[in-house]
């Protein structure tokens, strides 16, 4: 990846041939230079995805007229696609609770430079880590969970409008999301759940993979779906554990997943490399 | 691990202070030189766990007369133990259906003298795999499982005890063993179980992952006890999928890690490193 | 990957725009269905690479009509290309000493129908393994390397020409080949060092490791050069090992290592999906 | 681990029968209570080593008491030992230059309280990283390293000497420390080395892996001696990278690896899980 401009150009459309050729010799007669191409076809679905990145100086045109041209051949091949303008950073809304290792980790990848987005703010429902996120100078806002939960999403869902945020991240916020809010943001709010999913969903993974005994231990980074859990799949690590490890342990080692999953999962996604197709995801890496 | 000749002592019993010092104390007033040891107190049950390794030129008796000896003070301390001698090669029937791949693996491991262990004879649902075993010297017994399934696990039981073996090795068997066989025969019978468990047990744990999404897949070995692939694990392991992967590329990923967690899983067995607590494992690697 | 009948087109060419659309524009024009398709640009060499695997059934002419068709674009860019017809097996001459680790993970490979590859001789200057080879039918060659090794390697070459072989495979073979020899074969002489290079080349990797107290041990497959152990590297693995492993442990875990990495280069080379460029190489996986 | 007040005993001494003995029955003979039990002998120095974790709450006498009365038998078998107090925290003094992930990682530990120490000050030969380690109340040294190193090195010393630190972390700190302060402080000074040695030892090691093609990367902890990059390794790690990543995408994979490996080997050696012998440690997990 390089900080030059660039247009990243995703598409999805269902599966024949020529599709490659039409969208690279579309760019292609406008002098495009392709920096990064990638492919997929899912065979269950018949459907093709594909990802372009273009150096945003070898066309004679801005995003926004690249998009009018390009609609023409978009809808000649049924596709779904988007162009992302990599001058324009996406903007994440974070959410937590007390602990604070994946919003730490996140904020120093964002304060260093190597997460390029905004955060207009931080949302969680205790004060614990107000102090730490206004010193990065990021808005904190507390949110009240005691007293009326539905008040306190429908809070939630207006300062994400208001914020014109791209995505919510669940950065550890332990509260379940009603289902309208999960429907109403579709492949936008990523959680970290802190078990390899599809085992150990649901409360305490860690006491619940201690008691079964097994030798590794991972995290989940997925999209939210209004299926606990069983969201699409963006990214999971598993790290080794063993029979002298204690659930407080467990926590530990989970600590260390779950950041290092969550970041990769978050990078793809701002890097608009996941492509979501029924409850699976494409990841252009 | 060297191949001097060595008495290796397990024990289980209730924790207590001077447990160590009572055992090491047992062996250095004999002389007896400790090559490896390993200690660990299950929190939850109570219970404390050790293994020892003695270099057993360096005691002035045998392991009859060590056991003799040393059951005065096992009494005491309420242990469960036993004292393995390495001259006393461990026997192992393997059981197989079609695909050879852990068979294979296993095979090499013994000839190459990695694996130290007899192994009377391969059983196998099929014919198929019979010139491969032969040629390394081993009998090959076919039991027919169309016809009359508890005849042929009698059949296998038969075996297995007329060969006194130590272990049942069940290398991709692909049939369900019947409780009374699960049961005769407790921590003596070695599954390896195509996904990481819990996630995906019972058939076609590929095609599972697959419909999933998961970006890892595994392999797990374990005890098997009448619950379907929910005895104890002994080993674990995952690799790396991506969605380029077919249910094809899964199950060729899948026989690489399986060959490796059965070939980990059977050297800790053998080695004596494995002791159960209740449904979990404690493994002194 | 699948069975299906396909063409594996690579490329290398200096950079530029359109070559994507180029060479899908053509292989549109006929009809042909891509079903994998990798780019890279080699920044400091300003080189680009592809490759392109495309359905034989969706084009209507065969392999040599392509080539024929295919060269006059190839000319205008300036390419470096081929063209693999997966009907066509490739051909691996295998060399082998008394260790025969890796030549049983191949040869298992091989008799599953995992590597798709014809293996006309496996050569080597011991005769320990020659039954195990005769086993699956393949003519096991012995050559001499105490008299005179010039001699031995001229045999060598001479049955790697006879045998028409596209690659050779030192499957630890233990002996360092002539100059002449590696320089006649670039990129088609393969090897397993069972170190991760370039830590611990030479003689007694393992020892060297042993010796420094590092933490993880390796493997690396690479083609071979005239200079020991330089070569561009293909695969790369690591295992971790602690202060308790002798080198006889280490060499055991290197054996899982070397075997792994070698498969896994193997395979790419064997699918296409190796490029060099200068000492480097391009893997798309 | 516990947060349970203990006593860890470690102890290096030339090897004989007999030591597990004397000193487990040292313990039990005080109604010492072990909650961990570690044991190595290193074959070529002909050397044994052991760490014993005790509950202090076991025994009838404090850790000063334990001193006076265990060195009777150290000295009889020759001991090099040391008792530490699970209620003293260890002092660590870190140096920095202008990078902060290690440190941003090693601060989020600390206070978290999952590394339990001390950090008198954080010293820099920058400025930048002084609002973010006041933020956390940690007083902040600069060291001026352009005009005189040599003083700035003093200076250093009497700062480690004044906060009677026990150890020196250099989290990314970029200068070569001098060999009278290397030799000063001898497994009391750790480093983090952006590769995995000893390949790459040096400057810029993710530009010399990028050149050489190689297909993981990593990084390694460990204590620093008069001699670059070449003293006793506590802890490595490697990443898979491929073709397509860029020596700036090694640095940035780097970072995560350096941090991850960084942090463990903290903890061994704040948990005095780290014994040297020659130049290799035996790290007791």
């Amino acid at each position: 990846m390089t900080n030059t401009h660039r247009y990243t150009l995703t598409i999805s459309c269902p599966d024949r041939s020529g599709i490659i050729a039409a969208v690279t010799g579309f760019i292609a007669q406008h002098g495009g230079f392709i920096v990064e191409a990638s492919y997929h076809t899912e065979q269950e679905a018949q459907r093709f995805f594909m990802r372009q990145e273009i150096r945003a100086d070898s066309l004679p045109f801005d995003a926004e007229e690249f998009r009018r041209r390009f609609a023409v051949l978009a809808q000649e091949f049924g596709m779904e696609w988007q162009l992302a303008d990599s001058s324009i950073k996406k903007r994440l809304v974070v959410l937590v609770s007390k602990q604070d290792h994946c919003l730490d980790d996140l904020l120093h990848r964002w304060r260093s430079g190597e997460l390029l987005v905004d955060i207009p703010c931080v949302i969680s429902n205790h004060e614990d880590l107000r102090s730490f996120v206004e010193w990065h100078g990021i808005p904190f806002v507390h949110v009240d969970m005691q007293s009326d939960k539905e008040e306190a999403f429908q809070h939630i869902a207006a300062l994400f409008e208001e914020h014109r945020a791209d995505a919510m991240v669940l950065a550890r916020f332990m509260q379940i999301l009603p289902p309208w809010l999960c429907q109403r943001y579709p492949g936008r709010v990523i959680n970290i759940h802190h078990s390899f999913l599809p085992s150990f969903a649901g409360a305490k993974p860690y006491h619940q993979a201690h008691q079964r005994g097994v030798k590794l231990i991972g995290a989940t980074c997925h999209y939210v779906t209004d299926e606990l859990d069983a969201g699409p799949i963006i990214e999971q690590d598993t790290v080794r554990i063993d029979h002298g490890d204690t659930p407080d342990d467990l926590v530990r080692y989970g600590r260390d997943i779950e950041k290092t999953v969550l970041s990769r999962g978050l990078r793809y996604h701002v890097e608009d490399r996941v492509l979501v197709c029924g409850n699976k995801t494409i990841v252009f890496r």
